[in-house]
């Protein structure tokens, strides 16, 4: 295994440690309880709080700040947080208005979330919102239903909007229900992702294979295949994405081409050079994009598709000022 | 060799159509001669145009906008670009406050930019300032002197921002030194990275053994060593590049921790983390920071750290907004 690590075990506090150094003028890092906030907590508003595993930098903690999310908690390397650090997390950034869950589809995290909605609910108005956005399997490795992956982001920074003009609880619960609704997901990867404390690559694979519908653990996807031309990956992907959630002629769409964590934006944008013509293709209209790394899997070479239906509403919340380490504009 | 691509040959065109895709609103892209422009150019200001082998994304087109390039050519992969292209860019963009053509010390960057500047002397004013703040070795593989890498990225913020608030040619080409001479850079390397055209890695390394002092061609460092845990690896660097560049107590300095295209953002932030527990051990005030991709070497897992004495100026100029692909703030 080779890393620029330390020792496996204190990866993720030097990690956070690092992170503080460089973001400290927009967050807050506590380090047991594990979990990051805004520096300056708006307790006047709903309260978003999402969390998972680590080593999917820059999510979550870097949609922590002005327009995303209030508070954010990492656990270890792919493992869910604990309800403590949620709880912990909720009680340094809530108010009045409540708090909203931004779960991805994952067991643990279901099963800490709800532990911990039900730790601050005397205290605070709570909802959940499960994003379960990944095509490829239903039931994967930790996964009941479908896996939560790209449309996290998407959902985060348009519900951090909502929650920012003032939306209620219900209000902003109503809209990730919506970016759930409409956002769909796919991935694949060329290479394994390795986890620190396990020193060697989650699975094997050939020189000439690639995982199509690979989950940011690495989970299993679809197929194992054999290595194809950037176009004709891509068109898998598009194929299962739309198929699942198909578009009318002239419907907008918010495409992010996500990078799983090795892979160099030249391949990225290759990649996002044939979503576009294939959008055009079928009458697709892209409002917005991004193209980077957003939701990845530590060091795994890859890439996903997240495409999310957008109606004038969305593409506002989308627009508004954010000012987070992982996502800028407006501001 | 796996990559996101469709044929080694057309990976430039398709990345740059990509490019073009996803940034239209800031950016054009011309095919032939190949070259990104600022979507709608200024001729009232000092035009900075940069340019250099591709493969190093963002850098330099994703550093096309307003407070930063007017224009960048993207050569072939690890390859320089062509007068003509660098000549047509200055025509698209250039007017009477004249040209700063932003070069990284390689023998053909120098060479061609200096026919360029040949070809337009005639309609506009040109100067050339070269980067060269590697310190890990003289006279490299494609280079007499040192390496330019990542001080390129800082000095094309800061010029911009002098060229945007209408600062002559002479006067941005001294902002330029200013960069050149308070910066310094060194480079490691867990994995070599592999040309497309090539289709295999550039150079072979063991499965415990690093590049230290590595260019961003995969070029030759200062020596072949056993992988250290991070802040090892880390030590040594910041003690090259600051030996190189003494700091006093209470100096400022902009610094980056840049990834080379193949490394997680966590092993950037354990980076990152040492090198701000140097600063303050050494008394070096860290007055900005980047801790990114922002000039890689295609798939190479690996950091380079950079270091920019930073004057109030420089900082004030670095703060200016700024609003490319790959750099947004303030905007």
């Amino acid at each position: 295994m080779k890393k620029l690590i330390n020792a496996p075990e204190n990866a993720i506090q030097e990690c956070l440690g690092g992170f503080l150094a460089a973001h400290g003028d927009l967050v807050s890092v506590s380090f047991d309880p594990c979990f990051i906030t805004r520096k300056t907590p708006d307790r006047n508003k709903v309260a978003l709080v999402s969390g998972g595993g680590s080593g999917h930098e820059p999510m979550h903690g870097g949609y922590v700040g002005k327009g995303m999310l209030d508070a954010a908690c990492p656990g270890d390397v792919f493992t869910s947080p604990t309800p403590d650090q949620m709880e912990a997390a909720v009680r340094a950034v809530a108010g009045g208005k409540g708090v909203l869950f931004l779960v991805k589809n994952y067991t643990g995290d279901i099963m800490n979330f709800e532990m911990a909605a039900d730790m601050v609910s005397g205290d605070f108005p709570t909802k959940s919102v499960v994003i379960d956005d990944d095509v490829a399997v239903k039931d994967s490795l930790y996964t009941a239903g479908r896996r939560g992956v790209g449309a996290t982001v998407l959902t985060e920074k348009i519900c951090g909007a909502a929650a920012e003009r003032g939306d209620s609880l219900d209000k902003v619960a109503d809209i990730a229900a919506y970016c759930r609704e409409h956002a769909r997901s796919m991935g694949m990867a060329l290479t394994s992702c390795t986890v620190p404390a396990a020193g060697k690559p989650t699975f094997a694979i050939g020189d000439d294979e690639i995982e199509m519908g690979v989950g940011i653990h690495g989970e299993p996807g679809r197929e194992r295949m054999q290595l194809l031309p950037a176009d004709a990956l891509v068109d898998r992907m598009f194929e299962a994405v739309t198929a699942d959630l198909p578009y009318r002629q002239g419907e907008e769409s918010i495409v992010m081409v996500n990078g799983m964590g090795g892979t160099p934006q030249m391949e990225l944008y290759i990649c996002y050079n044939r979503v576009a013509a294939l959008c055009r293709k079928k009458g697709i209209r892209i409002a917005r994009c991004l193209v980077g790394n957003y939701i990845t899997a530590l060091d795994m070479q890859g890439f996903s598709l997240t495409m999310l239906k957008a109606d004038a509403e969305a593409l506002s919340l989308w627009d508004a000022p954010v000012h987070a380490p992982g996502l800028r504009w407006g501001v």
